[in-house]
């Protein structure tokens, strides 16, 4: 899927600088661009790297002008110019049929020029929207609904019931739709499950990292919203409900019936405790703590528990000044002292 | 599996009040549930709700007793009881057969009423009880015994030689029986590995979540005591024994010959350092970290390292006020200096 | 494989003491052992549990005499010779063949001796090196590159264009070559992903264990170094750097870019931010945070944010001497009140 550097400065709605005949094939760093290949300049200050660059073609800040080895195209913001382009440049491969090893329950509905790999199974009464790709091992229960132009791939698994929106990208051995950990004590013997008869919803345009879980509510629904965004090996318990356009990065957890609103930025390994709520806006650094129940508002958080991120770095520092703040109070100890010889 | 309200009552030994001749179909949340389902008043606080619910039938405390629009059946723990109930709605799906596409060895011995599903591997002398569920693309190696009744959900990997129960429940993408993570350093040239030869024992009753590891004994055996539930994303490593009834959230990583004993109830994302030993009935909140060789009493534990939850309180309390005893610090500082002008 | 003590003797290149003609056929606990079994005692100390043994040969260290129940070998490192001579005892078993279930794709090159399992795929223009056992359910995609004698375990999955070298252990569940998790905010609806069309290199004599991830580099390499040992569930970012021989513990996160040199040992639950850097031998504690861009120097490391063990030790004894220090801040308002008392 070439492009000339012409239409490439129409895409990304920018100003070319220099000839824009030439074929560019592929996206690149930089520093290891070669011939046929476009990059970028995030901030003038790399002006010596694009002066050095091999690339065929730069992207470059509005306010961004030198004398460069090769033509550049000036954008509002480089990096948002490559990431569109490497979209145009680097479409992901797409076949069409269905494997001839694939089991499919005949009362599947199978859309228009989907794939559908090896070793695959398909439910009773599942959905598979048009374009979509299931690749090799898929697992797919009853009653599964699949949007349009969505890629599951390998040996990813579905329970029944969950229902999944267009575009959405599931990656190798992600789970949804796993019961929900919820038990009962019984007093003696043990533990009864809680029922966990609910099921998960995925939106539009999510992505899910590989081997991720989200579990199905326990009576209601487990809910992602559109343009969320979620790496590897993260957990989603049973009725968590996770807004719009969140970001949340690896080995996150959240607790059964937490909040999570939208444009909310989440980092790796934070543990979220049942029925919180994050308010739509909050960036909570890796590795933070949010207590059972806790509400937590738009700004910068970190810790465990977490707090916001000025009164943790306050807390921090002065943690690390314990050790002179027991030498004044050793020498406060020894003035006294030394006032009550004297006036004793 | 519809069951009259009169029948529920009597199978949850609860008091009916009102008409006993509907049939109740499903479970729900009191705020959603429709006619024909059942939901439940966990305290007499939510009267107001119970008022207001369209469900057929509700299982309250014994003392509640209100003008409720529908009948109601008192019992001693209202949230067991539907839990208790929704086992017998909900019966999860059993399938009897053997699919076509299923790999099983010639040696393997094969229960009555067992269902394999597609792209089932099941290995040499593997043995798989009466009743149990091995959905699409498990793989089971030689030896392998599984119990009765159990469901093994899609994609699960158990390793040669792992011995599981009756009515075991491991969830997709459960890998049992890997190898332990145990190298010895050659002084020289790297790791070489420290046999992983043992092997895993699962016990009866007892559910994993998707994803999570088990990993089998380097010399001798990994187990977990009958009724335990494990969440999603857990890693056990080798020679862990786990007791009778223990709780463990998501994404908790337990070290090597750990011990936790019976009844103890562990929160996500905790860490244990290998040799350690939790013993009966300790509860270990979210995100705590035990040392290696730590012994953890019954009782309630906090932090990192561990700490008893009172101890944990105090010491974050003193944290959060060293700015007050900073300006305490201050001014016997100023004072001092104050005196010492006076009698200087 | 059974070998006489003699033959064990030679191997590990120790001194018997004792009748070597005895054959041994597996390693084992120096409780447990039994007649034709060898066993090891690490330390002089254990020299009880020694003298009691039913063991047919013990490995001791070199000062180590006895009388002993049976013959005995002395070395230097018994641990590392129990380790060395059970890799002889127990070697993995071998199949050679090709499932007949498996889809090979016509251009994929396969070596001698291969064994390819049950409901395995290998995609186009794939390598697959001699005396490799790829085993039932994995999925190997286009352009893969497997080198000889590696054991690929049920239910891995491999993206296109990763490359992996000899010797390499990928447990069940492993997703190699996913794509990173970056993306570009569009400032107004959302996120479009950065192109993460790099790929991943796994060097010779590497084990993963299993449901860990390694993703694809955005436009570069993730790469891991010879033989590096990861465990069960770890997070390997985009663009990430692993040097030789470094051993990283279960449910351990690394952002994208970091980098982490030869030698180093990092502990269970870490995280790292992203562009940090460990110097080589490194020894990072089990559950620490490392910030991004932070230089990690040789030494031990503990705690969130991370800082020399030492430093954390003393910090935390000070924590935990804050009330203390406020009992002694009491003491000396009292003291300078009484003062001013008198002067006054």
């Amino acid at each position: 899927m070439s492009q000339t550097i012409n239409d490439i400065a129409e895409i990304v709605g920018g100003k070319l600088i220099g000839d824009g005949t030439t074929e560019i094939h592929r996206v690149a760093n930089i520093e290891t661009a070669q011939q046929g290949e476009i990059s970028f300049v995030e901030k003038a200050k790399f002006a010596e790297q694009a002066a050095q660059t091999n690339a065929s073609c730069l992207l470059v800040p509005e306010n961004f002008y030198d004398e460069l080895p090769c033509p550049f195209i000036q954008v509002k913001n480089p990096k948002l110019a490559f990431a569109k382009i490497a979209e145009v440049l680097h479409q992901p491969k797409r076949k069409v049929g269905i494997d001839k090893t694939a089991q499919i329950a005949e009362s599947a509905k199978i859309g228009r020029d989907v794939f559908i790999g090896a070793f695959v199974c398909v439910g009773e009464n599942a959905e598979i929207g048009d374009g979509t790709q299931i690749l090799d091992g898929v697992k797919i229960s009853e009653k599964v609904k699949i949007g349009a132009d969505c890629f599951i791939f390998q040996n990813v698994v579905i329970y029944e019931n969950v229902s999944i929106g267009n575009r959405v990208k599931l990656h190798a051995g992600v789970c949804l739709g796993a019961d929900g950990f919820g038990f009962v004590g019984d007093g003696t013997n043990g533990y009864i499950k809680f029922p966990q008869i609910g099921t998960v919803v995925i939106e539009d345009d999510i992505e899910i990292g590989a081997n991720s879980c989200v579990d199905r509510g326990s009576l209601g629904v487990t809910r992602i919203g559109k343009g969320t965004k979620i790496d590897n090996l993260v957990q989603i318990a049973h009725n968590v409900t996770i807004g719009e356009r969140v970001v949340i990065a690896s080995q996150t957890g959240i607790s059964g019936s937490t909040i999570i609103e939208d444009d909310c930025v989440i980092g790796g390994q934070v543990g979220f405790g049942d029925h919180a709520r994050v308010l739509s806006g909050a960036i909570i650094g890796s590795k933070a703590g949010v207590l059972p129940g806790k509400i937590v508002r738009a700004g910068v958080w970190w810790g465990v528990p977490v707090q916001p991120l000025d009164e943790y770095k306050r807390q921090n520092a002065l943690v690390k000044s314990l050790p002179r703040l027991r030498e004044e109070i050793k020498e406060l100890k020894k003035q006294i002292k030394e006032i009550r010889g004297k006036s004793g």
